[in-house]
């Protein structure tokens, strides 16, 4: 079982920050990474709200790119309120299954307090967890969704439910990066986006689809080959 | 189906309240039940912390005691985070049932931020809801606590729309006991069951199967027809 940890994207307020390590730290997991936080780190905010959870503040890593901090993860779940025009998966925290945590390194990520995940980021997402509110309003508190989502995960740690592993061990976000990275170098080389214009929105494009495959290591091994062959 | 209410008994910081409200507009659990609230009432910092709450404070009833604050309740669940010394049933929140939303009004009993509830609040409860934490932090924010507890009752709420929804009207008793017959009959002429010995229990395991199935109106016609495609 790995524990998952909790990516927070361009967080604004140092408050929310705290109650996202204060609730971290009920729920027993410790690892927090904070990309590009707005009023910088650290943030005396933060260790106010964090209570007995100050510790997960104290070892929180802080990154300049989402793509560095999700490097390590071969699962990131993105979080929204709204339903966005994206091909993800949707789920339900409650549909989130063991097996998940067994075989692979787990993130949540979540987007600015503001605006939520940006669709570049949502791009690097396997799927996209939507906790269902009420009409009346759809605005969850960052912290009450880490909550929630933590929660989850804790009543999956808490069973004792054995499942089988699944086959293969899927590739880390790494190794698929770097999967396209190579692919967009190619094909900048060999003129396929017609416009920059179009560039962002084909590129991100190839992302959804790649993350969507849910490659595994052997995979992305072979689709490497395939590509270099193709090239050679 | 009775949505409950929230009662918090002698809260003290304001953001707490408001927070709460925040929260119980985000899963459509609109009321709210104040006791004795420290700074008195209404409260400046918990109109500030509601965001798009703030028509569940602005509906919030205030009481002077808690015996008057949940009159009208047939079942009150406390909160407790460490284990009281007190004869009470004990569950975690995922432990609630939907049958006694249907069939009683419940409250959810929030004490106060320092002490949570005394042991006379506690004797008022029917049962506690305990939220499994981690040893390093068993102290959770009290809005925190109300987002759980409201989160799983949500979760049955909405489990009531999906089942109607993805299921259909399932068959009557008397349909599948119809289906179950005409396949017991053209079975016997089939000579499907080869000894007599053996046809109680082969013909128990085909009740069970198409029970289990749950099978619609519209699933029972369709295996009728096939039934009748097959022996025509």
């Amino acid at each position: 079982m790995h524990k998952p940890v909790v990516i927070l994207s361009a967080p604004q307020m140092g408050e929310n920050i705290g109650a996202v390590a204060r609730i971290m730290s009920n729920f027993g997991v410790d690892e927090l990474r904070i990309v590009n936080p707005r009023d910088g780190w650290p943030n005396e905010k933060a260790q106010a709200m964090s209570a007995h959870g100050s510790f997960v503040l104290d070892q929180a890593k802080v990154y300049d790119s989402l793509q560095d901090a999700i490097a390590d993860r071969s699962i990131v779940y993105g979080t929204a309120s709204l339903e966005r025009f994206m091909v993800k998966p949707i789920i339900t925290p409650w549909e989130m299954e063991r097996a998940e945590f067994q075989n692979n390194k787990v993130g949540f990520l979540f987007g600015c307090e503001k605006s939520g995940l940006t669709n570049d980021e949502l791009s690097l997402c396997d799927a996209i967890i939507r906790i269902p509110t009420s009409e009346k309003n759809h605005s969850l508190n960052i912290a009450q969704a880490v909550a929630i989502l933590l929660y989850e995960y804790m009543k999956i740690e808490a069973s004792d439910v054995k499942v089988a592993e699944s086959i293969g061990e899927l590739a880390t976000k790494e190794e698929v990066t770097h999967l396209i990275s190579f692919l967009e170098s190619n094909l900048d080389e060999r003129n396929f986006f017609k416009s920059p214009n179009m560039k962002p929105t084909m590129m991100r494009n190839i992302t959804n689809m790649l993350v969507k495959a849910k490659l595994s290591q052997q995979d992305a091994r072979t689709l490497f080959g395939i590509f270099r062959a193709m090239i050679g």
